[in-house]
């Protein structure tokens, strides 16, 4: 643990970043902390003059949630950095610019992304993003691809997987996504009107079964480094772009871990919308357009991965006949179960997405949040039956079909 | 890389030995190297006075195979040393005692173990060993138990999984084992009488892409702190005991990869007295203990494992239904598939093994080498088809009776 860490303030942060020359001495910046507080410090620095902005990022030396306070290793800043940094250099263009790190103060000075929007928000405004999902595919098929073993010699893919060993934030997954939602634990909360179908998943012992297996593939499955929480709430986007941000949960775990965090967000968007959009065709528009893009994501990403596959890998075993489509539908396998733990674990568990949370009435939301589970639930017990991402939209369309009919 | 490593010769084994206090200043100690001279040398230190006797087992920087030398970290002395003593506190009695490592010399001392016989010499005399399959059950239930995520926390895990990353051992074996045996690499040397039955081999596409699926479950199927290398010359028996030597390849992998290893030398073993053992009743009654051997290792194993998980697994999710009979069966298809893998390598790779070299006559050895080439393939083709260790059994003396019946 460094011993000259402390967290900064607007007025350090401001002295900080002309200290290092990332703006002139005599500019007038005004800085504004943006975070949410609960992790990390987030300045946002402005020059009015030039125009020119950056952001300033800091971990906390804990994790402030639901009033409670535990400590949490400053050591995410470094693994957040050097990710972007691989990330950046992978995937050019798809992730924020790391202009600068400072281990001691657990801090990172990055491109500032203000014209862009949190794609959660986004969704929540049903805007279309028509590059959204090419942007996806391309950001997930070169991160995954050129961090696995399909690519790197064995000795730089173990020296990659040592460096990113991140037991504490997988341990906030491990209990959040893959453990509490699925038991009467303290640290679940859930709309009141829902607590028989949460009561119903709690007896489910099949589903608590194939959860645990989903969990055992996260903390044993050193496929890639992925980025570990790629949530909606993690990718900023406009029009013509798109850029996935905060990996400091990034570690070497199984590939689907990530499609499987955008198809699980897209889908409690898809949910969400059952409630809180009154336009029966703007809802079913836009509905439409989650499962194209779900489906778009998948293809551009099994396409391009197996570019990337076929111009790189000259491993004879991995290019044994029928092995990557094997290796991809396996992935689309995980991603699908993942993206069902996910989806359950907004609902019941301790972070809920605002999604459906900005529901204000408590029985539609009801309704949306059991459509969520009934769909968390398929996926992950029928995630053996997806060959392809078709069969996983047209197993949403059923489950939704069956809700509404009911 | 250490400045003061040297190789020893045996009077520097005699000195090191007596100035560090293992044994008197005054004794009159024999030493002699024991050791094949490939990877490390191995001094046998004896005080005749006394009859006390120590091991002292030093890492060269290099591997020696087939004429060629090529260089090899030290650190695997390390890996060795530090995995001994864990095998040592959660299975007493089943490993050599460590008595000293020195990190400079990469150098181990240890209990001596004359008393014992390697196994695979045992087995190639068609000894029956009664208790082995108990202590070999023992040893595989409890370090692979306790090193797991079923019985450490996340951190501790975490923790000896970085401590046991091994990327040049196992480099060995993803090559020698899950990759040159499937094609025509330089590496492999085989009988000229089995060529067709290896250019079979090298042809199919399915056995190919099944074994790509097994070499990818070893590189990131993080399970446990497993052996490596748990062939019959890695073992130490004598009638009332049994000593796992050498895990210089130790490293966090797939659980099921210790069982394969110690199911494929039994069956190399059996494929071997189809050749060499002229009385029939005398053969027939030996290949029936070897398959019972495996049968009640696995048996043992499982029996011991389940008790360890009713006794130590508090996690609920752990503790999901069925998930424990899941988990098992998994390892055993993953050992299935690992030792089919771990036999043809035997066959047709860089390293043989002397069950069925020393078979003098070609035409005899190729039938026996064949008939573990046909099991090998078996075992990685069918595994999926194996619930239970019956199923394996049944499935060698399938293949087995095919063969004779040709």
């Amino acid at each position: 643990m460094s011993t000259t860490y402390r967290p900064l303030t607007e007025t350090d942060a401001v002295a900080y970043v002309k200290e290092r020359g990332f703006f002139p001495r005599d500019a007038a910046l005004t800085c504004r902390e943006i975070g949410d507080g609960n992790l990390n410090l987030v300045f946002h620095l402005v020059d009015p003059k030039s125009g020119q902005s950056l952001i300033l990022k800091q971990a906390l030396p804990y994790a402030r949630v639901v009033g409670e306070s535990w400590p949490l290793t400053l050591d995410r800043a470094r693994i957040e950095a050097e990710a972007l940094r691989i990330e950046g250099e992978l995937a050019p263009g798809l992730v924020p610019k790391v202009i600068h790190y400072d281990a001691d103060l657990a801090l990172t000075v990055m491109e500032d992304l203000s014209d862009h929007i949190v794609m959660r928000k986004g969704l929540m405004a049903r805007t279309v993003y028509p590059r959204f999902a090419e942007h996806m595919a391309t950001f997930l098929a070169r991160t995954l691809f050129f961090t696995s073993d399909l690519y790197l010699s064995p000795e730089e893919k173990k020296a990659k997987q040592r460096a990113f060993i991140n037991p504490e934030m997988c341990k906030i997954t491990e209990d959040l996504v893959f453990s509490h939602p699925y038991y009467n634990a303290d640290t679940n909360h859930f709309n009141p009107l829902i607590r028989d179908a949460v009561e119903a998943l709690w007896q489910n012992g099949a589903l608590k079964r194939e959860v645990a297996r989903l969990k055992e593939a996260f903390m044993t499955k050193a496929q890639a480094l992925i980025h570990g929480d790629l949530h909606t709430g993690s990718i900023m986007v406009k029009a013509d772009s798109t850029k996935v941000i905060d990996p400091e949960f990034a570690f070497y775990g199984p590939m689907g871990f990530d499609p499987g965090a955008v198809f699980a967000n897209l889908l409690l968007s898809y949910a969400s919308h059952e409630g809180h959009t009154p336009n029966e065709a703007e809802r079913r528009d836009f509905q439409a357009w989650l499962l194209e893009t779900i489906e778009a994501i998948w293809r551009g990403f099994a396409e391009q991965f197996a570019e990337l596959w076929a111009e790189h890998v000259k491993d004879e075993m991995w290019n044994a006949p029928g092995y990557r489509e094997a290796y991809l539908r396996a992935v689309l396998q995980d991603a699908v179960g993942f993206a069902g733990c996910k989806m359950m674990r907004r609902v019941i568990g301790l972070a809920h997405v605002a999604d459906l949370e900005t529901i204000p009435d408590p029985a539609v939301r009801a309704t949306c949040e059991k459509l969520a589970l009934a769909i968390g639930q398929a996926l992950v017990l029928r995630r053996e039956t997806v060959q392809r991402i078709e069969d996983l939209t047209a197993l949403v369309r059923d489950v939704a079909a069956e809700r509404v009919s009911r």
